[in-house]
């Protein structure tokens, strides 16, 4: 009844009137298309600003490195959709991102946030070994994993982890979170006596410190780059599918004791 | 029990090596990052070729013209989302994926079945002019819309299509379905009798096909496209959020009727 | 600028004052809470009216047989979904539904659909016989499959389609849709000379038209009842997961001739 | 190459042979099919036990209090999905189960586990009143909120907790966890000397831990519930429609400060 005046519903995204579609003040047809490609254009959505070429390389190497990782739970959730539901592709790909959660894209974030946390202003002066230090200690103290370190499969070193550092070096973005993440891994090796290799999502996750976004929105990236991963995932299951196949062996073998003891309960009926 | 011999289980687009990771056939961190644009390597992951320049070109504009349209019902559903899930952006995103359907990107997906159906081959010598004649005839017939033509906002002319159209000339991707789409639209306006300008999704449908891609991987496009649109309004809505607000006033109009019911009814009571 | 006075935005299924909260006309906590099982409040949500004994006892039958198939794509998407993001539960329910779409619960909707387009009104007086004729014949004559009949497994009776019917008989609700069913069957086990005999979901589409449900909303049936069965194979994933070793096993195979090529052509160059 | 002998994948919810469908050993057309309402289906789906008369009344009312909320953000992003995908009614659902997280299903997940934290065991001789002053006291000093208390609209009273907690003391299910809950309570209105009703989410997640649910599964049971809910506003959204007029309210004024700036622009330029 007396609720306050209603506030503004506002965004600064994009509008479009008949003879225009402006997307952060650039004008789509004729100041955009064919003057960016894809990575760009996320970048200028994301934060209104026309990426330089140095920002343009390193954020487009960011998401292709986020693309594509084999069949993984993600892939194979957005193949059994698209086996119920073709003619639901946009379904299929939707399924397919809800799993990138804690596990499978929460350690690029989760570096993004230790390192946001531990150096909340890229100062030029602060006392990175030190942070690193008094940042090991107190995941250690709390018996966490630090993330971004270490790879079920990639040892002793994720391919993709040089070549990322290399290109923000080349790019100028090699900074104070690039530099912590180093002496972070290098600290949790010297205390835990392992081999702790930066992986791509820890060296993703401090690149995009350097870029300086907020870490709550790094996930996304994970998620935007996976999309496009997804429709490569589900062309291949419409022209050779697995999703049937997957399907039958596990139900096959996910209920064979209890079909077993059927047949067994048969038999001794039979008797 | 006495199944055939399984069906193998094949991907052709990746796999992983302890000191490789590679995409269909190509290294990914050493001939991939930092060579490739994000709208170049969707093209890779989705056909196994390196794009072109032309191809490269085309296909960013392509998908850059899919990825933001406003506060759409997309755009809401993932704010929705987000404002009741905070901590699983990647389902905001996936809830602002699953409208992608029949209204909203099917027109695209229409475009491109209704031209690759036409003209199942790019025939060089194929006679456009009565495709276009016997399509709309055949979509009038049995009182289709015709897919790619018309739009609510963008009149007399979607300032998209001509600029789609132009890089596609400049690119060498202006063939038979591009052709055949204009006759289809200048057809279907002199039957009419009514403006039906080629929209967005028609132009981006017919250049689809000149790609090559079938028509069921066409709304994927929308869908790749759109995740990144997505990601840059859930950025906006952590920072200036609408959704509580948009919840509030709509609750309270679609159940005034009913509120006021009762207080109405105990008015009546109370007398 | 000149747009017509806003339509109001109205629902009818719910409100809220400080002290009630009144479903359908009806107040949840005194009259519906203790008073209702969740199935007649499913019915009661969905139609405004509080379902009679016999409707109650149709209404639960048909959504449980719905809630639980085994270990089917939709269950599987769900179990990788949770494998990857463990906190964010009702995603991974979300994913398991996205696939419930034409191929799995669309004979159901399929079947309703058939069903009360051959016979708009349930009249009394229909010649069910010449539609069931004419049904079969149409659907032959385009080639198309007829929903509700056959099962790959169940074989060669689905036992859940004579209890549906029997319950359907005792609730007063074997009318002329369910009749019709059955005469389809019957006809296009005649013209095929094939066994075709109904399955659960052409039995409960039967009856879903039975109940007067227009065909568009049955699929959402499945839909609701399957987030119950969901929820349960979330539930032992979590105590019991199998997702991790479904992902390593398809990820070994698919990619084996991928890494085999690797590892050939490593053995050619060290030659 | 040297992986352990791989792990069984198996299932103990339910099996097929061709002539028989079981779940949780119960044969689904002959032993549950007439016999069970949906609610009590549920129960034996997640714990496979047929429920008791009395644990049947009070989980048919736990999950029916969670089937409807009026227009929450979870059933406008479904209906705003519905909009565009009509034909994929499932998605629809997906997306508006997709927002059920920490924010609006939370408080009752949040309630389960500090009870079941607090009280691993419920033992019959705990000293609960010492139990609830240490369980507010540390949510107090980590300046978190006590979930399960307070509501914005429901006040004094949230109107389902007393019925939830009448039905749980007539079904012999108001045991520790339920009393707890009231000890927690009444310590956290003590202590802040504000009005801190029990609400909904607060006793429905109490009387899950009478039920002996682990706290990570009581998110599912909103889920679950609201699915059915979501079901409904879907149908009455086919009826009549309210997701189109809200999306032009909201483009029309989100963007109208950007489109302002336009004209003013072309007036200036004009001029």
């Amino acid at each position: 009844m007396s609720r306050p005046p209603k506030p503004i519903i506002r965004s600064d995204i994009a509008y479009s009137t008949p003879d225009r579609i402006v997307v952060r003040g650039k004008d789509l047809p004729n100041e955009i298309l064919g003057h960016m490609n894809l990575g760009d254009f996320a970048l200028l959505q994301l934060t209104g600003n026309t990426p330089t070429r140095e920002q343009s390389a390193m954020f487009n190497a960011i998401l292709i490195t986020l693309v594509e990782h084999g069949m993984t739970p993600s892939a194979i959730a957005a193949r059994m959709t698209y086996a119920g539901a073709p003619e639901s592709l946009q379904a299929a790909v939707a399924a397919g991102l809800c799993g990138l959660g804690s596990v499978f894209v929460g350690s690029m974030e989760g570096a993004a946030r230790m390192l946001s946390e531990a150096l909340p202003k890229p100062a030029e002066d602060a006392d990175l070994e030190q942070i690193a230090r008094d940042t090991v200690a107190a995941y250690r103290a709390r018996g966490a994993t630090i993330p971004g370190l270490g790879h079920p499969l990639h040892k002793p070193v994720d391919p993709r982890t040089p070549r990322l550092f290399q290109l923000a070096a080349e790019n100028g973005m090699a900074g104070n979170y690039v530099r912590l993440m180093k002496l972070i891994g290098a600290e949790a090796e010297r205390v835990s006596g392992k081999s702790l290799p930066i992986n791509a999502t820890g060296a993703a996750g401090a690149i995009c410190c350097e870029f300086g976004f907020p870490w709550t929105i790094v996930r996304g990236f994970g998620v935007m780059a996976r999309a496009i991963g997804l429709v490569g995932h589900l062309m291949e299951e419409a022209q050779k599918p697995m999703a049937v196949e997957i399907w039958q062996r596990i139900e096959d073998e996910a209920s064979a004791h209890l079909r077993g003891d059927v047949r067994a309960d048969a038999v001794r009926r039979s008797a």
